[in-house]
């Protein structure tokens, strides 16, 4: 039903790289046509050992990639320094450019878009690919205009070393746009024992789980009078990465601009 | 720091009249002036006995009523029939209706529209009083752009005769709105006992679970590949009915229009 | 099926004696046969105005109740003064007493299993009637031995002033007995918002929520490499209090000694 | 601080057996000394392609494996045939077999029984290796004495051909043996769309999620009024068994007897 999309892949040895491949040979209308990588140069992907067998010549040389192989997107996963020049490259050959790498600099982040801009090629950097975790952080922030009583609980695997998680501290933030700051709970309650009651947001309370067997989780929890609504998103890790990569490619087709964050392609 | 809204409710005797005068107890900027009642004319709500103890004069008769008090909105939590009326009185004298009855009819609606704009007088009609029921319904329906495949489960006390419940379905039509019909699960999935994967709306499915212990909750979970995002709202009906309630009421003061569901109200 | 019991309750107008009452009205073979009240002596409990319709004769002295009364089982809600005189004059005449009320002195318990023993009439005495909380805290423990990393989230209504709960500590307690002291999460994991990773017990991690709509909640999680066990109790406190106490009672009946703590009836 | 254990891995290049090698790589009292491979014969596992740089010779044969090389215990993960051969000359040559195969005849159990009394070396088969499956069903068994109202809900990937799960009938089979049959949920409930009560077993019911993005997850809900209790589990396949493996290591090592069901090791 929909029109095959030929596409390129930067970085195709690499962890998001082989899920890259994974999604292209599961998805019907997915073709891979060629793959860029700084390793290999003039094999084909079907002749690397471990690799799927997919007939795709591979260039170390961007431009020449996309001179010589007829591509309509392409997707970036391998650094900021590579990253850059592939995407202009792409946008340069009006090839549209789904970019997972993030840490561009701003400058280069003005310049894709300028470039994007005057080539009519649409490209979608996206630093986080979860469609879920962007939903939650939305519904989050429209919920908190009705319930100005929330806390937020995030579960992790014991190897994190940072708590709260970043994304918890970005739905916070979220949810301070629109919330009036109070302190919440009690007015006199008391911590028999020291940070029972969780981190601090402006009266926003953040409790960070770890414990193997989580993979990664949040939930955001409101309450009013008689009621709690509770937004909870769960993910293993890749796997839901490769989900906002499949829905960015399709986007990318109907876009002839800059679009910078996947909450941007979700009207 | 709200300015003081003065309100008559009618039906102040019934499960929700007492709640509605315990919401305005609560409440700093809400002020009772009056109550609506078929008995106990001419009284003063503090003489009833097992009522709060407010210096509010009983009328039965609506006209009289709003021609003698001075409120801005009335809190009508009566039947259809006396509640047209009542609403009807207050437009003419241009009191903002919040209306937790439902069942007008739709000559009746019409006439109580076109009465609020003749008189530039708002009116809330709403037959779903929970901010969090509508909320959970708003985000399944736009997370279901995203998330073709999703299950609802809902859990209620085992005295509920119906399964599912009246919520459980009307998510799912939302959901319909959006989401390409399809079959979820496995194509040659098996129930080895029958019913185990539920009711079937479109390809959809819907669970109920019925123990004593449970009160009202439901649960909209989507997954794709790699993750899983669930909204649920969990409810002990009067209170958060109230919660509603008061949005309204501060919403009303407003509007000049005819407003008929919360979620219309809701931006 | 079940042969009737014979019931007195002490304390019949308070919130939890009509809870007991509605109790012993929905339970077939409960009957109520007399009252004791430091009220309304003499009078009959189908009397008292906004009371239910039993023929009970009301005592205010708890000797005369049992003397005149033919009773199988005291049920105690007054408070610790009151209580301990009517649980011994209940033993002393072979009426078994099942005791809400907690509060007794070593002294006071001492003396009635004495009597219990010397009278062979069996007594249960509870601080905690909630049979899941009982069985959560029993499951945590065993689980304990086999999964050595856990955290607890409990969640209650915003009125609650001590964070942690008194079940979290007493269940971290329990724990404590059978999991070897160690300090769980990453070894070098840092709070960003201090209070992140909740209040600290021997390693073990306890976390407070506190939102309105709450009611009584508390999760012991268990993980482990590639799982995680989660056992949840959910309580909204007198109905829960109320299913304890209709089991003392039924147990009650086989019982010859002395029980303190409800778990001590559940094998 | 725990003794080491020397153990042989029968089937290193399956699935199970890569996770085997796994867990010993990370388990510091754990030391592969050989292994059992129907290919390979006289190599060595550091010299396979692909496989972790264990210094471990490779034997087709089983018996010479026992006779060269000196282990306490053998993690068996091929199939029933070799399997039960396998586990035969483990015993016969005292090396303790940890049996992950499933599928043996009742002679072949009944005949490695004998054989381990009269050889005094401890085994254990276990078909399922997931502690916290058991434990859930466990405790299921246990609440159910309690509260005789319960319902199932297991959650898994919609690759999942069959519904309900064989562990949730298995839950249900043991709540059977506890609970007294009786239909649940008002008597005169009403299914609007078929199917949503969800599988019934003598009146308990069973509820079977499938969406992509769940793994494996089982919660039993217990209700009674006015309390809930749960007990959820939740798993990724393969790295919760081997939790199991680790366990039934360690217990080995204190047996002298014939052990079959991992519960059967959980005191």
């Amino acid at each position: 039903m929909n029109k095959t999309i030929n596409m390129i892949v930067a970085g195709p040895r690499g962890k998001m790289g082989r899920e890259a491949l994974a999604l292209i040979e599961r998805t019907e209308h997915f073709r891979l046509v060629g793959c860029i990588d700084r390793k290999n140069d003039g094999m084909n992907l079907r002749d690397l050992e471990g690799m799927p067998a997919f007939d795709a010549p591979i260039f170390t040389d961007a431009t020449e990639a996309f001179d010589q192989v007829n591509a309509d997107v392409l997707i970036e996963l391998t650094n900021p320094h590579a990253g850059y020049h592939h995407a202009k490259q792409a946008l340069i050959h009006h090839v549209r450019p789904v970019v997972g790498t993030s840490g561009f600099s701003t400058d280069q982040l003005q310049e894709l878009e300028e470039l994007s801009a005057s080539n009519a090629t649409g490209i979608v950097i996206a630093p986080n690919f979860a469609i879920g975790a962007i939903l939650m952080m939305r519904f989050a922030k429209e919920a908190a205009k009705y319930f100005p009583d929330v806390e937020i609980i995030e579960k992790h695997h014991d190897n994190k070393l940072d708590a709260p998680s970043g994304t918890a501290v970005k739905t916070a933030q979220l949810i301070q746009e629109v919330r009036e700051k109070h302190k919440q709970g009690h007015p006199d309650e008391i911590e028999t024992i020291e940070g029972a009651r969780g981190a601090d947001v402006d009266g926003m309370k953040i409790h960070s789980m770890r414990l193997p067997g989580f993979i990664a989780q949040q939930e955001v929890v409101f309450g009013m009078s008689g009621q709690t609504l509770t937004i909870n998103h769960n993910s293993a890790d890749r796997a839901s990465f490769m989900s906002g990569v499949e829905f960015a490619v399709n986007e990318v087709m109907n876009r002839e601009d800059f679009v910078y964050g996947l909450e941007n392609l979700m009207e």
